[in-house]
């Protein structure tokens, strides 16, 4: 991954994060996004005015995408949210990871103290084996509040860690 | 309570609505919004397109008001999310519960499963010991994630129960 870089997401990076989030939508295994969301309706959120958007860049290629933002309001606006996406081409070579530590390192810089995922989908076992690595831990299990789309309803957990 | 009756908001509940939440808002120990919110932000967001919106209401007086919502779009969309109020002055009289029991009412009525609280303040034992009297059970402690105003940061709890 020496190749890889970070850097904020511009209007130019539209095409490649939809090329990127679409088939995540479309399995349906990780987000608690409609499936059927089409491009317009995914970029508007993913750039929703209240995220920080980053995408992670190899030889002049976009291979993955993640926003951070604040995870709740008021007296509860000092804990970060971020949710990650990988081209499906490009997994196993640690972009997740990447993006991960490099949104610690933005979250501490817009003045975030932890981070917090609200709905880590228990099935999804890479990104609680990554997200346990980087420090996070479950402080939450929520009974089948994810409905996975072939083994029916599945836990998620909520999953946090200090920065 | 004899007297209680909750019934959808309408556009005249407005000034009771706010002379509830406000109060609420201001002290800031128990929700995750901004606590400087005025009266049009503070409607704006109890009225969003996407919440379902309830008064209780006696002897021609709002006493109180919730809101259902999705707690999430999609895969988990089958859980839903309440906020509730109750007026200062009409505390301890078992509106909130009957609000809470209402508002599992209307969950279900709209197709959901399951009712998830994502942040009920630790310190905030009223809420805590209502909602367990009600069915819900806590799923997660989240560390430090409220700034309460005299305490500094509290936990707090999410709690759920299915419908």
């Amino acid at each position: 991954m020496t190749d890889l870089s970070l850097r904020p997401a511009q209007s130019h990076d539209r095409d490649a994060i939809w090329s990127i989030v679409e088939p995540i939508l479309r399995a349906g295994e990780a987000y608690a996004l409609p499936r059927d969301w089409d491009r317009a309706q995914a970029l508007a959120y993913w750039f929703s005015p209240a995220h920080h958007v980053f995408v992670a860049q190899e030889a002049g290629a976009v291979l993955g995408s993640y926003y951070v933002r604040a995870n709740q309001l008021g007296p509860g606006d000092h804990v970060a949210n971020g949710t990650y996406a990988t081209h499906p081409a490009a997994r196993g070579r640690g972009i997740a990871r990447a993006m991960g530590l490099h949104s610690f390192e933005t979250a501490r810089a817009l003045g975030f103290s932890a981070m917090q995922f609200n709905l880590v989908v228990a099935t999804n076992t890479h990104a609680v084996a990554l997200w346990t690595s980087l420090g996070l831990r479950a402080v939450g299990r929520l009974p089948g509040v994810f409905r996975h789309p072939t083994l029916g309803p599945v836990d998620a957990l909520v999953m946090h860690r200090p920065l």
